[in-house]
């Protein structure tokens, strides 16, 4: 008999008609002979709405009792399912964070999850009752609630099928998996059966939002098998696991887009020991995030330093770096917002050289001048004018055979 | 230093702006210098939406978790009054059921409070803090969330300020303060400074609508100043309180109507033991709830059996007794819906003989033909035709000088 937790997002949950079609769904599960556990969210909306209200009040609104409010989002949910699988002849019970005992630290809106007392739950599973369970919430060791914030529901799913040593927990989302890279750029992108954790780390952080980055490193932590579904289809979704897990790995997973990014250029720096605190130092002051750093030495003893942030953030840094840039005796600060971030992910790579000329080839052949790269163990990612994205993508999605599952080495 | 506890029910709190008005009226009487404890119910409205997504999935649901869903409507409320009091500049903390620790039985739906924790919310109180309590709801000795049923705020004010041992229990509500009679009825119907608990239950039981009745007989039971007043207006509205408190007590408190009883007979039934029970026996076992039973001998050795039950009972009443008479030897039943109940209510009646044949006098000389009568201690009901409804409580509000606040002998 395995242990299966399912967890239903609030578009899965948004009204009593979809919270019904999750109860069957969730009936034929414990049918076929399966312990389940369901992790909810609120009902699409609901949190929007609560938030409004509290806004109303105060604006910037944070702390203890915003906690207390939306976690309400999440406990509406859990009754009308337990209400709906009654209905369809299956017990069920339903459990708030603080009544599993989801013990999290107290960083009200953005709390950890510490410990999981997993007891009355597995007490319910043994008597045969389903347990459906607030996502996104908890309780501190005083007794406050507190919520994960936004997506914590993933998190909370994995954690509970961790501390049940669950066989699968399964997330329900509105796409049915994790693909190759984006259809609506390239159709002949391929849904993944299997993808190891670190690699789905390096899509759902470049940019495939399919699930919180947290909740897979939770699952990575702890060897939960996680699986992506659509709640809204049958199929088997997309199973993000351990390598081992994974018999034939392919080189390359999966090509991937960033939009969000803008490039930042501090020009004509002399080149001394310093430079780079001297200038992220500032920027990081300000809680701008920087993602890709490139430092080059130029002949004259000058170095240009080329970084990229959040567009939101591009203004502000521009701002700060004219301020910071004549004292270091810089030649002048320049940028551009017109840039995209395309990378290639795979663990294959690992074991294989001669990846990224490929890469950097592909693109040149096409005409395409890449103006930063960056590398990690399992990634390559490159920066190029923002006209050049879907074409960029779509060149390295064929260049790796991405398209054709038989092709597990992207020959 | 005192300690009020206030309750706010769903009016007062109804958006963002009314929450905003209790928060100004909490800050005052905090900074007046007294310890506050705030009871809210939810926001007018929020219940029934809550309910109306739980019957969309099942019509006539019941049960553990309707009281999950129902006791978030409660908990939004706590949240946002907690923020509205912070952005005042008042520190306030908020507690759900489960979180003071309202002890209750496992009755779902329609709990009984059983003991109340008091050590959170008084150490809250102590330094110095607003605590805001949700109403209606507590928690089971399994940690399953539990609601008192409709109306239960109150009881959660009057019971938590027993527990408190606090000076005041103060109600605001709609109205501002209990009244002589129905000010609709009576123009010059008075808001009565202070009334006892005795006389407030019967007056609440007979048809005036402003507290609970459970919660007049636990503040009676643990002697709480029980205080009801306007949330809309300024006023020391109505005191309700032990007899003790009450220096010069009237011989008549007040007059109240109740148009939701029908009377029913069953003529001429022969007269011997057990004519009641195998009259109402069936009737209770419909679970009919009966009011007024009245019962004359007359000279031929057969009796007519009277009562009344709700209107909306009555024709279910007699389709049963229509099936029961002829078996008792009965001459037949008989009914009138248009009938009213008109009570007088005074604790002062005990110890002053003639107030009924007053009563029945003064209704005499206008004419009004008695139906029924029925005494208790401090209170007699009249049975008369609907017809005479406004005129039967205006004879009787001016037979007993109610209209005069210094008449308290009723002359």
């Amino acid at each position: 008999m395995s242990t299966i937790v399912q967890k239903f997002g609030g578009t899965s949950v948004g009204d009593t008609k979809r919270i019904e079609a999750v109860a069957e769904r969730v009936a034929r599960t414990q049918r076929a002979g399966n312990k389940v556990v369901v992790v909810v969210s609120a009902m699409s909306g609901e949190t929007d709405r609560l938030l409004g209200l509290a806004k109303a009040i105060d604006p910037r609104i944070t702390g203890r009792e915003l906690d207390v409010l939306l976690s309400t989002g999440e406990q509406v949910t859990i009754a009308l399912l337990c209400m709906a699988l009654a209905k369809h002849g299956v017990p069920a019970v339903s459990y708030t964070g603080a009544q599993v005992r989801i013990l999290t630290d107290s960083a009200f809106n953005k709390a950890r999850i510490e410990a999981i007392d997993e007891h009355r739950v597995r007490a319910d599973l043994d008597a045969g009752r389903v347990t459906v369970v607030a996502g996104f919430q908890g309780v501190d060791e005083n007794g406050n609630i507190t919520t994960l914030g936004r997506g914590g529901s993933d998190t909370t799913a994995v954690a509970l099928a961790a501390a049940l040593k669950a066989d699968e927990c399964q997330i329900y989302t509105d796409v049915d998996g994790v693909y190759t890279t984006d259809p609506r750029i390239v159709p002949e992108a391929r849904r993944l059966d299997r993808i190891t954790y670190e690699e789905m780390l390096e899509m759902a952080s470049l940019g495939a939002k399919v699930l919180q980055i947290r909740s897979v490193e939770f699952a990575s932590k702890y060897q939960v098998n996680l699986r992506v579904l659509s709640s809204f289809e049958e199929g088997t979704g997309t199973l993000i696991t351990t390598e081992e897990n994974i018999m034939e790995q392919a080189l390359i997973s999966g090509v991937t887009l960033n939009r969000d990014e803008a490039q930042i250029t501090v020009a004509g720096v002399p080149d001394r020991p310093g430079i780079a605190s001297g200038i992220l130092g500032p920027v990081a002051a300000a809680n701008v995030e920087v993602d890709m750093i490139v430092q080059n030495t130029g002949a004259d003893g000058t170095t240009d330093f080329t970084f990229t942030v959040h567009r939101n953030d591009y203004d502000r840094t521009v701002e700060i770096l004219e301020k910071v840039a004549p004292e270091m005796g810089a030649k002048g600060v320049r940028g551009d917002r017109k840039i995209v971030k395309i990378s290639i992910v795979g663990v294959g790579m690992r074991s294989h050289a001669g990846i990224a000329s490929r890469m950097f080839k592909a693109l040149a052949d096409d005409g395409i001048n890449i103006r930063m790269i960056s590398t990690s163990e399992i990634k390559i990612s490159v920066v190029v004018d923002e006209k050049y994205s879907e074409l960029g993508v779509r060149i390295l999605h064929s260049e790796f055979g991405l398209e054709d599952a038989a092709n597990l080495h992207n020959a």
